[in-house]
């Protein structure tokens, strides 16, 4: 939640005058994106009526490699009527350029507000826009591997160690055993799609109970698209803390989802493993990055715990949360 | 640089649902202020057509009691043509609202960039808009004591205590006889006004070589017009190290100020000392911030050495820099 770089007027002007987009009338750095820093950017549009973008700076951890890939899919996925921004182009063409060393690109900006605590309708709105994406997605031509797949989660937990895991919770170091225990059994030639695989509620613009805009899509990839429900689920149907599933969310998400893309027998029995993988990533980032924050950093560290209390529900509740019928 | 408190979309539907404004359209936290969160907030406006506004929430430093004095400032000065953002009341008058035992206010959004690297033109601007706000000030009925004047400057320095000093460098600990003889010295008796006191590029927004807003207000309290001329000297006409004087740009803003509301005798004499108290407020708080801030804390320290660097040169230049024919 930061801006790490310091643009001036002058380096934004100059910038934005590669774009046909007019000249700059305001930028405001936001504060948004973790590994990014970001900019709300208003110019007097193309045709003087004005307009607006979302400048983003690509700090770390993002390769420049990856870039014609998430840019290239916001394009794709806009022009095929998913509710994305898309990427605008500079007069030369490019979806990206250079500024001291680090990319840029100036991105559709999209109203809506994300929501703290969904309706059912909304939860049925994000279900169906996911669904929208996947199916939007399915001709987009280039592919990016998953680097945080349950293999990878496995050897985080495994790096971070059980003595470490156990300084942030005594519960914590078990994970270890439950990463390997699922990536023996991970469902294989499930259907694959682009996947957004980080859909939270920060990442998805609302207004009242339609989905506006899909956001940060730096960690999409091509999976099976059931885990990307199953990250959804995890991310939309609970309280903060994970204690609390809320089955009216879970239950609408998915309904939604199937308005658009009914899911096939196999998809739908994976969706209990899957979630628990969506839950151990969630556990093998934040027990990582706990361990490695200084405890005096002006940063709130998450709780890894919130995820090791999902999945334990996902374990336990088998393939319940995921029948429409049941109760 | 943070939004320090976390806001849902319906925490903010339900605060924009008491002014009349229309409905909330889009929130983004934006990375401004140290002591507040920000948030830039569209509305579908009063009228339908779409309006935008910053909402603030004061998170420390301010005093509830300060409040009324600062939004009503900004209504008084906007009221008087001053390029200054109006506060926005809620359907009750209330100019600002409780959340959590936080206040909030909402404030007009204006247009406009910070720029870096002024020209002259742009210098000139500024000075004239700072005499447009004196003027506007004059007959502002409150008052409010300067809190960071040459006293509090010296308590802080003496209060950090010479050794401590010495760790930041060793030049520093010599700010506190320096203070000492600046607070014996202190001019009184110049013509008082409402002032900023804190007009630093990143305060001020521009198109081209016009102010479209003067913002943060949250040091503003009743002192010298001319000291204000010189904490905005100090802060405008240096490279960022303090090392280089640029003559024009300090001339261009006199000269701007003096279009709109003419210097006299004492108060130009008075500057070369007024000049150096503004530098020793910024040395004594952000000597402070050093001294206090962890240095593995992700937040950068501002090097309290750019403002000794100011401040020698302000004592050995005495009134030249001042002097609109000197050279």
């Amino acid at each position: 939640m930061a801006v790490y770089t310091h643009l001036g007027a002058e380096d934004l002007a100059s910038l934005i005058a590669t774009y046909d987009v007019g000249e700059l009338v305001s930028a405001k750095g936001i504060a948004e994106g973790v590994s990014n820093s970001n900019w709300l950017i208003e110019t007097t549009g193309a045709d003087g009526a004005g307009a607006r973008f979302i400048l983003t700076m690509y700090e770390r951890r993002i390769e420049l490699d990856d870039l014609p890939f998430f840019l290239g899919l916001l394009d794709h996925l806009s022009a095929h009527g998913a509710p994305v921004p898309r990427t605008i182009h500079c007069r030369d063409g490019d979806a990206y350029q250079l500024i001291d060393g680090k990319a840029v690109a100036l991105i559709e900006f999209l109203p809506g507000v994300s929501v703290d605590q969904p309706t059912p309708a909304q939860a049925r709105a994000v279900g169906a826009a996911l669904a929208e994406m996947h199916r939007a997605a399915h001709d987009f031509p280039m592919e990016r591997a998953n680097t945080l797949d349950i293999g990878e989660s496995l050897r985080v937990l495994q790096h971070c160690g059980g003595n470490a895991l156990a300084t942030v919770d005594p519960a914590l170091p078990e994970m270890i055993d439950h990463a390997a225990r699922l990536s023996a059994a991970w469902p294989q030639g499930l259907p694959q799609a682009v996947c957004h695989t980080d859909l939270f509620p920060d990442n998805v613009l609302m207004r009242g109970s339609s989905v506006t805009g899909m956001i940060d899509f730096y960690f999409a990839c091509t999976d099976a698209m059931a885990y990307d429900i199953a990250v959804t689920h995890a991310a939309w149907s609970f309280d903060k803390s994970g204690g609390r599933f809320d089955r009216a969310i879970g239950r609408a998400l998915l309904a939604g989802y199937e308005s658009v893309r009914p899911l096939d027998p196999v998809e739908r029995q994976s969706l209990p493993v899957l979630a628990q993988g969506a839950c151990l990533r969630f556990v093998a980032s934040r027990a990582e990055d706990w361990l490695e924050t200084p405890v005096d950093a002006l940063v709130t560290r998450k709780d890894p715990m919130d995820y090791v209390r999902r999945l334990h529900f996902y374990a336990e509740a088998g393939d319940n949360p995921f029948h429409p019928a049941a109760d």
